[in-house]
């Protein structure tokens, strides 16, 4: 395989972008990825579009074909890649392996999804639950995340406070991000004080329902080099699937799913967890981002929620986690979030993080989810000059 | 890049399958495909699964996730590839860079789609046009593939009698495949005589609603050498995009996406058309074959009709074209199309095609379009032992 940079990314900002049709927040997330990248238009040879339903939430499908189109780049190989809200990292995961095979040195990866659109959001994203045994009997996704929290505070004493923590910590980071929905700092107490929406978890431990795009550019590392790019390796790419149905897993505190996918990555990496410096993850809900510390190891099962609470995972803790907001407080376009956990990386290893930025971070993490933990992918990116 | 083979397929009969759930369609299909291939379960390592809407059709995003799950390979990497009717080439495609890149052994390309499910075929199908400029305003796929006829008829003289040859030949084939939606004969009067659809189109100009699964296997061709397999190698991949609305296009009468994309699979082939002994292509209506066979180089602009008429692509003409019946007598499940054509391909090529086997082919193409030409994908396979 050869080695694959990343070398240049493009975002929309984030949040409800109701003038902005589906293809034009494509188009603007490309554009900038490919002005950041330096690179000439008619260099690229394929992208690939993270997305997980516009056929309902837009009336699209065929959609890699049209958004390439109106961003200016027809022509190129181009697909749109799903794995529900894991739909970018699959996406990255795509292109990653495109560049590494020696078929293209030039592949852009993106995300989008436009979730205000008139389209009823609750059933759209229920669609990536089992629509036979889940959806057909009512279930709604933060129902799901609430039967898991309710199994996590069960088995392991994990508070509402701890979850609230997460929230918390999520908005510090994201009020510094000038790409996130909700760029403001909340206290504990609008937590643990909010509208419930499904039992534990309150308005504010919900991800919201966000529009947005976002790109990077990967080509070789040696083609990276005679660009004069800074070198942010893919060092590790880990992909895979579990259950959806709740009720067919074995455990409903854990997600082997991420479990899997990490111990993948890693050993394509060749390193462990705890040389990992920081890590963006899945937080479409409080406790998903507790969980999904837990699967990657940073935290023995049970304690992702004490670490939360004690700053472990604050941007000055031991283990930063989701500096930029997370899907908490930047947003969740579900099909974008994926590539804009990358787009977060290379901000921070390439020292473009502004307000929010690590000291001279080397490597970063990000995780990136299906589900109620159906799908995941881990992707590992090292600053290797 | 390493030398990709395909070492086995399995296919659903294709047909109005009622009684059988999405996620069953794919088991019988995947499952099929393991036993054929000769392989362990637990070698596989990925999978991709082409498929236009399930979203739509079936209320069910996240979909390789699922499907995996109920193959009984959950674990594995597994993304579903959408770019409208040309799902599954998209899915080959992803298929052959994992195994190419060495990132796996074995990687499943797979294509699902049931489209008798409740929702409205025509609507579903509508969104592989532009939604805000083409289905908005009534367009259906008949009507724009009606447009290019009368376009192609205008500009070429192409008649309805060379349009019926193209329906009346593919069910001559489709008559010996087991696996085909409409395995009977019919007459021109029959294809002349039927049911305006969209004038010129009629009734059996049109490829069929089809539900169907399809899945090939894909491994290194060394390993494949040592599990003793026939040597049917991936020597070229062809991707490319266009636009999709027909407005956007300087000519109706032609498919430039079929020929950029079949200039890079010959490309990477190091062959041309006249090195290939047959093709399937997309002939979502007759007219889409005889663009299509055009835009291959089979034929000059405008000859595809007269080659058609006067059986140069039938069974045992000069360039054998859909010797599986095609979209039109096998059946068009959508995303799950462009792997059936793989499937006929490896059938031909190791010489299991029964009934409407040719005689000792060693290469064949198959074209894989999306929407009215807003994509397409081209693959040549080789007998290389």
């Amino acid at each position: 395989m050869r080695d694959v940079a990343v070398i240049g990314f493009g975002m929309t900002k984030f949040g409800e972008i109701w003038p902005t049709p589906l293809r034009d927040m494509y188009a603007e997330a490309a554009q900038a990825c490919i002005k950041d990248s330096g690179i000439e238009r008619s260099k690229l040879q394929s992208a690939y579009i993270g997305c997980m339903t516009s056929g309902l939430f837009n009336g699209q499908e065929h959609l890699a074909s049209i958004l390439t189109d109106y961003a200016g780049i027809s022509g190129v190989a181009a697909t749109r890649v799903e794995s529900a809200c894991a739909s970018g990292g699959a996406a990255f995961r795509a292109a990653y392996l495109e560049v590494a095979s020696g078929a293209s040195d030039f592949v852009m990866a993106g995300g989008v999804e436009k979730m205000n659109d008139g389209a009823d959001s609750t059933y759209c994203l229920s669609t990536a639950s089992d629509q036979e045994y889940e959806v057909f009997h009512g279930v709604t996704f933060p129902g799901l995340y609430a039967m898991m929290a309710h199994a996590h505070m069960n088995q392991y004493g994990t508070t509402p406070e701890q979850l609230a923590a997460v929230a918390v910590k999520n908005h510090v980071n994201g009020a510094l991000n000038p790409y996130a929905q909700f760029p403001m700092e909340i206290s504990e107490q609008t937590v643990l004080g909010a509208v419930r929406v499904a039992e534990p978890l309150g308005l504010f431990d919900c991800s919201p329902v966000t529009d947005g795009a976002a790109c990077v550019m990967l080509c070789p590392v040696d083609v990276a080099k005679d660009l004069g790019k800074p070198i942010i390796k893919v060092i590790g790419s880990g992909h895979a699937t579990d259950s959806i149905a709740l009720h067919d897993r074995a455990d409903l505190a854990s997600l082997p799913v991420v479990k899997l996918a990490a111990e993948r990555a890693f050993a394509q990496a060749g390193i462990g967890i705890d040389d990992v410096d920081f890590c963006e993850v899945h937080d479409c809900f409080t406790i998903a981002e507790i969980m999904c510390t837990e699967a990657l190891g940073l935290f023995k099962n049970g304690q992702g929620g004490p670490a939360a609470a004690e700053g472990v995972t604050a941007r000055d803790g031991k283990h930063p986690v989701n500096t930029s907001g997370g899907l908490k407080s930047k947003g969740h376009p579900v099909g974008a979030t994926g590539i804009a956990q990358i787009c977060e990386l290379y901000m921070q290893l390439t020292g473009r993080a502004e307000g929010r930025q690590l000291s001279s971070p080397r490597i970063g993490l990000a995780q990136n989810m299906g589900g109620s933990g159906g799908s995941s992918t881990v992707h590992i990116l090292e600053v290797v000059s």
